[in-house]
């Protein structure tokens, strides 16, 4: 292992990484009880509301033993007293922090805390930067499904511009050596993405036969000002629903990061669908967890 | 036991269940540490203030062994990403959330999410409905002291209306044969409760001498517009005060589901009272939660 | 030990009590993980924002093996309902929580509440009155250096009548033995302090050989109306900066409780200095917080 002491991005992760991350996921996942971190210390320090990512790392820090404290923005004296947000992160460090797990609107933010931090971060989401753990449980949900992803299609549709799983999902995806295709509409996919080794398109129905797997991304609407193009439009255009799960392949798989908005860019037959693998992401996003703490911390 | 998977009301347990889960809180109470729940999950959700319910069941859980997860209305991403709080708890059920305990300001919440959560839900006060773990406690608490409650007369006294302590007691005391006396003026107790197999009084010093308890309600006036009544007509008609204490029976107990308010529906002779029972109430909290705890998810 | 139930202020200490807590602390930091207070359970009632000493409590008390109950202001539902502080204490006491660990923006409020509550309080700051356990574990870090205060000379510069450590540290520092100079402008310094035992100078530049120790304070912005002098002006009179810390003896330790105000009371070149040990007395926080819960509750 020659990872690094933080998780800002899958940048930090080599194609070797991954792997001994999502081995030590399925043994974490066959016991789940483990206490190879008792007695260390985690701060979940997110400044941006969280539910399901929140309460993730709160039971994935508790199975590994860890002591956990819970740190709000309004407990975070920051501002008010002159002090820099490395200073309080420099003080945890001396504390006995051992882990800062950070959620913050501001992109680039939990890196900064990395340069200053003497233990390690971890990025639970960055603005519109970087969600590594969720790409991480992404993607092992794909290997679970299809063993080596070399040669598999997979879609990501939607509004990648703003979401930061999409990033490092994309990331992910690319270092092991699946094909990547990105869809939607160009006010949501600006780039062509090229210099990622990825594929943009515009034109849902016709990639659809050709894929192995399809993400589905919720729109950010608290990220625009105003939404560039109509929900009917956007519907009919990239929604999933029946008529397009008809066109899929049969052993094709449709995740979503969450949460997912019903009647936007899925509809309640995808909910239904054989290949709708929601709950498997999100049953695996403990495990993740536990692993990424887990090779950080004991190496 | 034919006990449900989630408790949100009194009606939920028959007097069997009831028996059972005293048994348990005795037993707890005799040995307070016992990780009978190592290793299971519970999510407190409490969309509403709380300091006692919040520290019972917080405490409750540890004791248990249990992970504890401590969701705040703000960490709690509902509205704002377009996600229903049903697909909120599925995905908490998921992720290996074992039980969530909720408190919410609306009437029939946490029933709503008992029907979309693949776990247990545990009702800790939803708007004016219900409260049954408090219930149970004062319940606990009036049974310790009479050993059975069939032909015991039991008051409710106070603002019953808006009460959901006293909504799940009479109903639990209704179930365990004793006899419920409402007492309180019409605009705290407007219908006649027959129903529910309860007599309604207006005339507190009349019943005064029959009763062998009385639980004292807090008026809910953050429930109301404007007070119906003045404070100093319902401290003349119904605070229990020195001159009424000399009027019960020597062995009646006087309870309250707390916070009480000195002045109100109480003075401070009634703290010093032999018969105040308030202490034992707050004591039993802690064991009576455990109980349903265990009950519920160890069967 | 004749110590009392709560540690309100350092006066609640005898100079044997403080080397006591000294002697456990050390015990503690050899040894972190300690279970001394398995299943006790401390409630953190923190009414005023803090990372640093919200953090190293969680860390004590998770370490002791202790259950801890936070709650945050908008949890304790005190006004709202009509009831009393003292009786929430109360209601927490009956509950089994042990201990209460304050923090209050009130001067007085934590030993109010020590006189209601069935249990140990400890007081995590009161407005400008007191912070006894920040100012142990400065006092800790002094005699780690010094071994003995008898006959040292220990300067605290700065905001001394906003500052609730400098007036803890100020009484502990008394009743060890050594001598204490307090510097300062009139403004943040009006009184002459003689009462306690210590002496009061307002040149910086003349006492600056003659220290031992100097504890330096931020200035406490929130706490004025306006600043009654300007920052060059007090910068150029009372900043620790290169120029002074040449000055300085070689041996002289420089400290600072936290959180520091980098331009204002100190420059980068302080957190460079050999003398400076901020990180130290951070480290010692941890220790000092389980060493005050284990001689409150285990005696």
């Amino acid at each position: 292992m020659r990872i690094r002491r933080s998780l800002i991005d899958l940048d930090d992760l080599s194609a070797e990484d991954i792997r001994e991350i999502f081995a030590r996921t399925a043994a974490f996942e066959r016991e789940p009880e483990n206490a190879s971190l008792a007695g260390r210390v985690c701060a979940n320090m997110f400044f941006e509301q969280s539910t399901r990512t929140f309460t993730s790392f709160n039971i994935a820090e508790q199975r590994l033993g860890m002591h956990v404290v819970n740190l709000s923005p309004k407990e975070m004296s920051l501002s008010g007293k002159g002090e820099t947000i490395e200073d309080t992160a420099i003080t945890l460090g001396a504390m006995g922090v051992d882990a800062i797990v950070m959620r913050h609107p501001e992109a680039g933010f939990p890196a900064r805390i990395a340069g200053a931090f003497d233990g390690h971060v971890i990025n639970a989401g960055d603005g519109a930067n970087a969600h590594p753990t969720q790409a991480l449980l992404d993607i092992y949900t794909l290997l679970e499904e299809f063993g080596e992803l070399g040669g598999r299609t997979v879609a990501i549709v939607g509004d990648v511009l703003h979401s930061r799983v999409a990033h490092s999902t994309i990331r992910g995806l690319h270092r092991l050596g699946a094909s990547v295709v990105l869809i939607g509409p160009e006010c949501f996919l600006p780039g062509d993405y090229a210099d990622d080794g990825v594929r943009v398109e515009r034109d849902l129905d016709a990639a659809i036969p050709t894929l192995d797997a399809i993400i589905l991304l919720r729109i950010q609407r608290e990220r625009f000002a105003a939404m560039p193009l109509s929900d009917e439009e956007y519907v009919a255009a990239y929604q999933l629903g029946e008529r397009r799960l008809g066109r899929l392949r049969e052993s094709t798989v449709v995740m979503h990061p969450g949460p997912y908005n019903r009647g936007m860019e899925l509809d309640d037959s995808v909910l239904a669908f054989a290949g709708w693998r929601y709950a498997k992401q999100v049953r695996h996003g403990v495990a993740i967890r536990m692993a990424v703490l887990d090779v950080l911390i004991n190496g």
